[in-house]
């Protein structure tokens, strides 16, 4: 039986994707070698990666002012290599959620790292409005989408001070003028491929304006001078963003996949609203087009729901470990017709309540 | 033709765990989902990381006073969370290469990183002998193989203080008394699998005894808390380590693997030795049994060396870009019919010079 799989991350990737990745662990592009086992200094790999640097900036449609590294160690690491490389002083933080609250508080290890708003008190059900950014911070540091909680920025604060954002799970989603981030960061296991990558885009003349010395693997100025090659990157990791990237350019790039995610999140969003069993959590004016939070509306009908949903092939949709209730994520790779099942699913528990 | 790969890492791996990480791409262990799309919290993959950790420590014949970690960055991330976990005051490093000589560099970012002995006049081609540890050091830091320069420690240092080796690219290679260790870390994309993960082990009751605030990546003792999930891992390069980690087991660890191993280092030094053409970079008596490296005698005879290794299938023996001349790496995955090859070919570019 297919499987349908609404994972948080780790998650679907396009079927190609796994394919070609699969053929390449026995031979990479007519090498006779695994992708695997081939050296990082390779003049295959170099252009991989050089091509996966390329593709990511010409989807953000950014130009060389910005420069785009693959780092590894995840979004937990930008918390820290974004404060190490860019506060000098004082940063705002604005608190959406959990990932936000971490990145916060490891900021403030290097600095005050000030918290200038915060919806917190109310489950983070919903994305601040009407932001007084301050104009004396270094930076001012956002979560574009909150998977635990299905909240997403629709429209960016205003702000004077570079922008620097987590999309690490909704980078690459829809239509977005990302000139107006000076450092965007994402872990690769939700729209850009599997664990184990960092993309980092950044403005290069925002660098090296600290005072501190650092680390080396911490400095992203090094890293640039390196070609994101100072030590050997996640291989393989790379190599599946990099295959992604170019399924997400073949769809037909932001546009394209922006009115897909659209379309599928409405289906969802909408028998949610509809079914009398079921209620979003997050505030409508603020839903992710990404994760799809829901409750029950009677925690009795909850074996019944998740026997439909498991018969069904449906995998990946229980909340988060912190909230509960379910959550549906539908990233880019989501086929709609995965979506369409999960609301059949809902309209024959419904049914059978 | 089939490929022989003497690539210094990325590198070789058995061709089983290619197989097997392929198919996996595809459907992992029947779930139906590929590798790459399961949840890092899923049962079936923290079966795996638990399993790759227990076997690591199996492997290395230590007890739970160790724990073993999956970490990302590589060896260059560790130069730095080792001083941030253990540098107090005051820690020796050897200086035996271009690695030792990062990790010493990194280390005096925190705290006074004396070296203690360097062999860097001497082109790094031996290891320093009777060296004397001071006993008011938090730690002395090695590194075990020098993959650039072909030297391999073949007995420790005496040390009464705690012993941090990087093991990058000769761990797991021979029967050794791990517990002489107190901290070991390897770049996983040599004897352990592919780039993207780092094995830690580390002996517990050496942790959280320095005063500085450690940033939640940084900090190892938040990662055993967190049985080495504080944040999503390198879910593929973990999964590969794993098969490796049972490919070697079933080889019969290391008693096994040791004497293979040194039986293909003797049967390439031999014809290195025997060749009047080729001269060993190394002292002998500190060969490394992972990367041998030798020098032409005569530079007029390389296109003849190059075109016969070429046309022979053999990969990745040029020496490293900071040292030149040729380095052949054969790991742990690598077959004695391709080293015997690789003498055949050093036999015939002797006829034919």
């Amino acid at each position: 039986m297919k499987k349908h799989n609404f994972s948080a991350g780790p998650s679907i990737l396009a079927p190609e994707v796994f394919e070609k990745a699969s053929a390449a662990l026995l031979d990479f592009e007519g090498t006779g070698l695994s992708v695997v086992e081939i050296s990082h200094r390779s003049p295959e790999f170099v252009n991989i990666i050089e091509r996966a640097r390329a593709l990511a900036l010409e989807i953000a449609g950014l130009d060389d002012s910005y420069t785009a590294l693959y780092l590894q160690g995840g979004a937990s690491m930008q918390f820290l290599m974004v404060p190490y490389n860019l506060l000098e002083r004082k940063a705002a933080y604005i608190d959406t959620g959990t990932w936000a609250n971490k990145a916060q508080k490891e900021a403030a290890l290097f600095g005050e790292a000030e918290v200038i708003a915060s919806t917190k008190a109310e489950g983070y059900k919903h994305i601040p409005k009407n932001v007084n950014v301050p104009t004396d911070v270094d930076y001012l540091h956002i979560t574009t989408n909150n998977t635990i909680y299905g909240t997403e920025y629709h429209a960016l604060p205003e702000c004077k001070v570079p922008l620097v954002a987590d999309m690490s799970s909704d980078i690459f989603s829809r239509p977005l003028d990302y000139t107006q981030f000076s450092l965007i960061y994402a872990g690769s296991q939700k729209n850009l491929g599997a664990s184990g990558s960092t993309l980092v885009i950044v403005k290069k003349d925002i660098l090296g304006k600290v005072s501190r010395k650092l680390p080396s693997m911490m400095d992203y100025q090094l890293h640039i001078k390196s070609d994101s090659m100072y030590n050997t990157p996640s291989t393989f990791a790379v190599y599946v963003n990099y295959l992604v990237l170019e399924w997400l350019k073949a769809q037909g790039g932001l546009e394209a996949i922006g009115k897909r995610n659209a379309k599928k999140a409405a289906l969802l969003y909408s028998e949610i609203d509809r079914n009398p069993l079921t209620v979003g959590y997050a505030d409508r004016a603020d839903r992710s087009l990404m994760n799809v939070t829901f409750n029950l509306t009677d925690e009795h009908t909850k074996d019944l729901f998740d026997s439909l949903w498991k018969e069904a092939g449906i995998s990946g949709i229980k909340g988060h470990r912190s909230v509960g209730g379910y959550r549906a994520s539908i990233y880019n790779a989501m086929p709609i017709e995965s979506v369409q099942l999960l609301v059949e699913v809902l309209k024959e528990f419904e049914r059978r309540a």
